[in-house]
C-alpha cells in the first residue's frame, strides 16, 4: 500500500475525546438554554445548491465558498480514447515549476482560441455550474432563509428556531481561524416585537452564566441610531461606509477610522462632527446628537426599551456602544455583540434584520437572532480553566480484570452500576496490573474496583480511590449511593 | 434578484423542528448508552484528503465519494484574457443538446492531440488532484482508522470511542437512501478480548430497550465459521465469493445463491454440501459441519463464549445466523446485524476486524465495533409511533400577550419557570387572542397562561390546560411543582 499522508486537510481538525466532550458540553449548555425559551432545533444539509449561496456574501464570500464537484470524476467518466488521453494528461508531468492546476487553465485557454461570441458572465456561470452545482454552506443564515421560504406553509410563525451545525470557509487558516467550524444560531422570525431582543439578552446572559462566564458584556447598538448619525452629519447616503469604518474603531483606532472615512469621500466637516461621539458615547449624548433625526430618535427609543426591560429581568451586563456596527450590513435594528475582558474578539453577536428572506422571494418578514461562537468560547473556557472537572471523564469507575472468572463477576456488577447511570468500564483483557492501572490513570478514572476470590466470596469489590489511594471493601449499592 | 430554486440538493433533506428534535432524541439515547460503557466521543472533519479516502471502498465506492474543488474558482482565478475568454466560454451556449459538462472534456480531448507520452494513471491522478485534493467523508470507519494512526501517541489503548456524524455518498437517491446521512459508530480498538463483543451486545440491547424496541434480534455469526465452512466444502480460496453469496440468501433465496456460487466457479459437489446449512442452521449442526476445520471450531468457540456471556448478562436477543456475512469483507471474527420483525433492512451492524489501521501503516491492531443506522431507526420509531410525546414539544408553557404591561409581568414569571427548567414562551406580540391560541395549538403547547389585570393583582396567572380546556388560577410555584 502506498504511503499516505496522515493529516486532516489544511484548516480542519480532529477532536480527541476530551476536546470532543468539552465541545459537547458547550453545545449542550447552549442547546439547553435555547430549549427553555421554547426555541426548536432544525437542521439543513451540509450542501446547498450553488445558486442558493452565490452572491449572498459579497465577492469575497463567493470566493470562500467550497464547491463540490458534480458526481463522477470527469476524466474517468468521459469515454475518450485512453491512448490519446495518456499522452495528453501526462503533459502535466512535463510542465516544470508550473502549478498543476494551471494545466486545466491552459486547456481552457487553448479552447479560447477556437471559438466565438457572447456573454462572458453567462458563459462563466455555465462553466462553473458544469463543474459544480453544489457547495458547502458558508454560514447558517442563508440556508435558514432558504428553509423558511421553502417550508413557510409547514411552520408556525413567529418561528423560533436554533441550529447548531458546522460551516465551511476556504479562508486562509490561521490561529483561531478554521476552515470548518460550528455556528450556534438562534433566531426568531416573523415578529417585530422588541420582546424578542430582550429575550436574546436573557438567553445570552443565561448561556454565559451557566458556562461560568458571568462577566461578559453585551454591547448593544441600533442600526437606526447609526442612520440618524449619518443624517445629522449630513452624509445620509454614506451609512454603509460610516458603519464599516466605525466597526473598526476598536481595532485600528480613531485616526485611521477618520482617514478611512475621508477616503470614502466623507467631508472634513462631517468627520469632525462625528468626532464628538468618539469622546462621549453615553446614551444621553448620542440622544442629543441625533435629536434632529426622526429615525435616529426611533433607534434611541428602541434601544432604551430593550435596555430597560433587560434591566428589570436582572440582565445587568448590557452596555450601549454607538461604535458597534459589525461588518455585515443587513442589520436594520438592534445590533448585539458579546465580549469578555480576557478575550480579544467577540464570542457572540447578531441583530435585527428586516429582510432576510427577501433574497428568496418572501418579503417583509422581520427577524432577530444571535450566533454563538463555539470555537472561541472553547478557547476562552480552556484559557480560564472553566470546564467542569467531570467533563471529558469517560468513565467514573473501572473494574480491573484478573481473569475470566473474575471478569464475569465484574460484568454483572458493571451492569448494575450502568443501570444506575454510572459510567463504567471493565478492562477487557487480563493484562498486567500495572498496565491496567496506567490505563485508569491516563484516563483520570476516579475509582478502580478490584475483584478477586475474596471479593467474590464477600460479594463486594475493593474500591480504590485513585486520588487518595485509599482502598475499602464496599457493596455495589453503597458505591452507587456515593457516585449518584 | 434572479429567481432561485428553493430546494436542497438532490438526496439531501431539511429537518423541521419535530423531525430534528426526534433525531436528537435518537442521538442522545445512543450517546447516553455509549457513555455508560465508558466510550468517549471523538470528531473528525467533514473533509478528508482525497488520498486518505480513495481506494478504500472499492471502485464503486471511489465513484461515490463527493470531491471538493480546490479553493478558488478556476476560471475566475486564472488571469487569462477576458476578451478571449468571453469567446471561448460562451461556446458552451452554442453546443445544442450537449450536456454542458462535456465541454470540459472537449477541452481535455483537444489538449490530448497536442502532447506526448507517459503513464496514464499517474497523469490521471495528477489531473484529479489538480482539481480536487479534498473529499467529503464516505463513512466514519476510514477517518477513524486515520485518526487512530495519526494520534496513536495521544490515545490510551485499548481505545474506546464513539462518533456520531454525517457522511456523504453520491449514490442514486431513492426511498430511504440519502446522499447525506448520519452514522453512529462505537468501536473498541486495541484489544482481542471477547469481552468487547459481549459488551457490544449489551450496548445494542440497552439502546433498543431505551428506544422502546426490545423486540429486536441481534444476529451473530463469526467469519472464522464461514472460513471453516469453505474449507470443509473444499473451496478454502473462495471464502469471499461464498460470503458475498450467502449474504444475499435472505434477499434472493437459495436457488439464486446457488447459481451465483456456481458462476464463481464453485463445484456442484461443494454447493450441494453447503446445502445442509440452508436446511438446518442450529449451532450444533454447524459445529458438526465444521468439525474437521481448526479455524471453524475456533469460530464456534468464540461464538459460544459471546452467546453464553450475553445470556448471563440478560441479553436474550442474540441469535446465531450462519448465513450472516455482511457485504464488507474486512471482518475477521464476530459479525453482528440487528433486525426488527417490522423493518425490511438491518438497523445496526458491525463486527471484529483485525487490521483496520493497517491501511495507514499501523499493523496488528484488532478492533470491534458496530454502527447504528439513525435514519432507519427514525423510520421504524415513526412507523410504530414510539417517539415519546414530549419529544418535539418545543414549549410546555406559553404566556398569552395582552399588551406591554401584562407582557412585562409575563416575562418575570417566565424567568422563574425557565430557571426551574420549564420550557416557556411569551408570545412576542399583543396579537389577537385567536391568533395566539392558534399558535399554541399548532405547536401543541400543553399549557397556556393568561395574565390580565386581575391576575397581576392576585399575583397568579390563569392556567389553561389545552387538552381539557380547564382554566384555573394557579401560583407560579404550584405550576412549577406540577410541571417538574
Amino acid at each position: 500500500m502506498a504511503k499516505v499522508a496522515l493529516n486532516t486537510p489544511k484548516g480542519t481538525r480532529d477532536f480527541l475525546p476530551q476536546q470532543a466532550a468539552r465541545r459537547n458540553y458547550i453545545f449542550d449548555t447552549i442547546r439547553g438554554v435555547f430549549d427553555t425559551y421554547g426555541f426548536a432545533p432544525i437542521e439543513t444539509p451540509a450542501m446547498e445548491l450553488t445558486e442558493t449561496l452565490m452572491g449572498k456574501y459579497g465577492e469575497e464570500g463567493d470566493r470562500l465558498i467550497f464547491k463540490i464537484l458534480n458526481s463522477g470524476n470527469y476524466p474517468e467518466k468521459y469515454p475518450f480514447d485512453k491512448e490519446r488521453s495518456i499522452k495528453a494528461l501526462s503533459r502535466i508531468n512535463s510542465v516544470k515549476g508550473k502549478k498543476t492546476n494551471v494545466f486545466l487553465m491552459d486547456l481552457i485557454q487553448s479552447e479560447v482560441e477556437r471559438v466565438d461570441v457572447a456573454n462572458y458572465d453567462v458563459a462563466l456561470n455555465k462553466f462553473n455550474y458544469a463543474i459544480s452545482e453544489k457547495a458547502l454552506r458558508y454560514d447558517l443564515t442563508v440556508p435558514f432563509a432558504r428553509f423558511v421560504v421553502q417550508h413557510q406553509n409547514e411552520l408556525s410563525f413567529p418561528f423560533k428556531r436554533y441550529q447548531i451545525q458546522p460551516v465551511w470557509r476556504a479562508d486562509r487558516p490561521q490561529k483561531g481561524r478554521y476552515r470548518e467550524f460550528y455556528q450556534c444560531d438562534v433566531d426568531m422570525i416573523g415578529s417585530n416585537s422588541l420582546l424578542n431582543e430582550v429575550e436574546l439578552t436573557q438567553i445570552i446572559a443565561d448561556v454565559f452564566t451557566k458556562l461560568g462566564l458571568p462577566d461578559v458584556s453585551i454591547k448593544i447598538n441600533n442600526r437606526k441610531i447609526l442612520q440618524g448619525i449619518s443624517e445629522v452629519i449630513g452624509e445620509p447616503d454614506k451609512l454603509i461606509d460610516i458603519t464599516v469604518a466605525l466597526d473598526k474603531l476598536d481595532k485600528i483606532g480613531r485616526e485611521k477610522v477618520e482617514a478611512e472615512l475621508a477616503s470614502k469621500g466623507i467631508g472634513v466637516e462631517a468627520i469632525s462632527k462625528l468626532g464628538v461621539l468618539f469622546e462621549n458615547v453615553s446614551l444621553e449624548s448620542v440622544s442629543n446628537f441625533v435629536a434632529t433625526s426622526e429615525v435616529g430618535l426611533k433607534g434611541i427609543e428602541e434601544l432604551k426599551t430593550v435596555l430597560d426591560s433587560a434591566e428589570k429581568l436582572d440582565v445587568s451586563i448590557c452596555e450601549f456602544d454607538p461604535t458597534l456596527a459589525r461588518g455585515l450590513n443587513y442589520y436594520t435594528g438592534a445590533i448585539f455583540e458579546v465580549t469578555h475582558p480576557d478575550f480579544p474578539s467577540s464570542i457572540c453577536g447578531g441583530g435585527r434584520y428586516d429582510d432576510l428572506t427577501g433574497i428568496f422571494g418572501l418579503k417583509d418578514v422581520s427577524g432577530v437572532g444571535v450566533s454563538f461562537g463555539a470555537d472561541r468560547i472553547y478557547d476562552l473556557l480552556l484559557d480560564k480553566d472553566l470546564f467542569p472537572a467531570q467533563v471529558g471523564l469517560s468513565a467514573q469507575v473501572m473494574f480491573v480484570n484478573f481473569g475470566e472468572k473474575e471478569a464475569a463477576q465484574c460484568q454483572l456488577w458493571a451492569k448494575k452500576l450502568r443501570a444506575a447511570g454510572i459510567r463504567t468500564e471493565v478492562y477487557p483483557d487480563a493484562a498486567k496490573m500495572k498496565k491496567q492501572m496506567k490505563y485508569a490513570n491516563d484516563k483520570s478514572i476516579p475509582y478502580v474496583l478490584l475483584v478477586g476470590d475474596r471479593e467474590i466470596e464477600a460479594q463486594q469489590p475493593t474500591v480504590k480511590n485513585m486520588e487518595t489511594g485509599d482502598q475499602n471493601a464496599m457493596s455495589i449499592v453503597k458505591l452507587i449511593e456515593i457516585l449518584s
